[in-house]
């Protein structure tokens, strides 16, 4: 069978055929649509890693009964904190509840803590910074996964990769300000691209099952990524590992257990996010404005040999974002497939590729 | 005249030397104990930049006016949000003021922040994490500093070393975790160390002033320090930067006034901290035993080829503290000769070093 040539899908073409499929499976609308949302939405990012690709093993999970399709999630308030059983639910559709739960405590509060345990991979963590900015809220968001990075001095991967996220928002109509970084130097998924393409990896990202430093990209895979800036991105994931589960609740470590292994128990990821509604304690209009000026001051800084411009976090991704909304969302042929399959396995119509009407 | 030999004292004569010298320039008791504690404690835990070393040009700041001796603190609680304006008093003395009344409000509402605007260099982020560790809270503290770090892309400093701290309490007797991480790849004092021994510096640690990498510590002095990890650290410089200026009302990147330069204004450093009270939603027991249980599980990772031991964050500043209380600070001839003309202008006497009759 001759694989699918790679193609270019209308994002809303996708959105609705997620969404579809996830309420074939038993998925009430309103969670379907978030987590529809954060897969296509981290596509049109060019965070395909947490994009429509994961798409298969979600339905997958969720056909098993792995992942709760219908969660019962538990929102206990204790002041200021919410402190949130998932009931296993997918992780897009428990964070959206915590955060939005987190979001009104906060109108009151000024700032909200939603403290996450019985969750699951909860896709891109600044899919919840945006959503935070576009109601004029600042999030701090967090999240543990299956172990990826080994304490320093150790071998073994212990802390899942981990993101720290912060999300600011801006003056409106202009693109809110994201942070949202791994505590591990490169994401795993350059690493299985190299291997995949018989490349090798810079020194310093990896290592290999007996703790030395490898550039090849198959023993990495079976080894360790290294943590961001060597002992100083060990001490960050480590924290993030107790923010997530240690003030959760939730599983840490090698406690964690893997979506893409077969009969794990349920993951028992935790997040957290901190809500911090500006206007509570400032004028808003004043805060936009000053925003502004930093960030104009920011790009103002003359710059160095070689360099092209400086950038602001989120920008990048804000401008793929357009063009993709514009041009649509590329799918390679393996992901094609397994939507395909997918498609009948649901009984959900699969769309035709952006102009697929004249190929 | 001779410079003065290297001695050891001890650290309650230099914390009573210390609270004196602030006493007597005008800053109530309580005040002049916390600041000189805090100088103090970084030397106990080998942080001597942030130690008394420092007390030379505080001392010289509060006598001249241009840090407030009895600053007029306000703070404003918005819900579970302290909006604070320090005054312009000295950083250690805002920042305990703004923790103290964090952590009595996160003991009702179980999160709380504190903006902190109109202060100054606050030592190490690492004493305010133990302090609340040690009443049994978790915080997470942030500061900025005058610039250090270029934007990525940019040749000019603007950002300032940003550190981002995280305090956890663990059982009782036992050292919390704390994590106390600038936002660089390497502290600026290692590099003016360097320049001082006539040694070159590791490539990657920093830029000259036209942006061009560098291993020469008096170019990369006249230049910027890289951020911790590249673009990444860049962007988490930025948000730390965002979050204790823009939602603190302090000043930011290149506004931010430097402490050692003469006749400029009041610095307006800005701060935030997080609280904790972790016993408001978990069993406080429960969560010291999973603590444990984390802890021990990463001690119990194998050992990566070269490697001696994994260390806890918090554990190697807990050892040297305990050592150095017993056999005191070791001070450089250049620090006792400042302390001794200070305890001169101040008509405080300054202490004979560790078994210094004898010598």
């Amino acid at each position: 069978m001759t694989p699918e040539a790679p193609h270019t899908y209308r994002h809303d073409d996708l959105l609705s055929f997620a969404e579809q499929v996830f309420t074939r499976l038993g998925m009430p609308e309103e969670d379907a649509r978030v987590a529809a949302d954060s897969l296509v939405r981290a596509d049109l990012e060019d965070a395909g890693s947490h994009g429509i690709s994961r798409l298969g093993i979600y339905a997958k999970r969720l056909g098993e009964g792995r992942i709760a399709v219908r969660p019962a999630i538990t929102i206990e308030p204790h002041g200021s904190i919410l402190h949130i059983d998932g009931d296993n639910g997918l992780g897009q559709v428990v964070s959206m509840h915590a955060l939005r739960a987190a979001m009104e405590l906060a109108g009151e509060t000024g700032i909200a803590g939603a403290f996450v345990r019985g969750s699951n991979h909860f896709g891109t963590a600044a899919y919840y910074c945006q959503h935070a900015c576009d109601n004029g809220m600042a999030l701090i968001a967090m999240t543990n996964s299956p172990p990826g990075i080994p304490p320093w001095g150790g071998r073994k991967a212990f802390f899942g990769t981990n993101p720290l996220a912060f999300g600011f928002p801006t003056k409106s109509g202009q693109p809110p300000v994201i942070v949202d970084m791994s505590s591990s130097v490169a994401a795993r998924g350059k690493i299985i691209l190299a291997d995949k393409q018989g490349e090798s990896i810079p020194a310093g990202w990896a290592i290999d099952e007996n703790g030395a430093p490898t550039t090849d990209p198959a023993a990495a895979l079976r080894g360790a990524v290294l943590p961001l800036g060597g002992a100083k991105g060990y001490a960050l994931a480590l924290a993030i590992e107790a923010m997530v589960s240690l003030l959760t609740q939730a599983a840490f470590g090698p406690h964690v257990r893997n979506l893409y292994k077969e009969n794990e128990d349920a993951a028992n990821v935790g997040h957290c996010f901190l809500v911090l509604n500006i206007a509570r304690w400032l004028d808003y209009e004043e805060y936009t404005e000053r925003m502004e000026q930093f960030l104009a001051e920011i790009r103002a800084v003359p710059l160095a040999e070689g360099a092209e411009s400086i950038l602001i976090p989120g920008e990048r991704r804000e401008r793929i974002y357009n063009e993709r909304m514009e041009r649509g969302i590329s799918l390679s042929s393996e992901v094609i497939e397994e939507l395909r399959e997918l498609s009948v396995r649901c009984d959900v119509h699969f769309p035709q590729p952006k102009g697929g009407e004249s190929l």
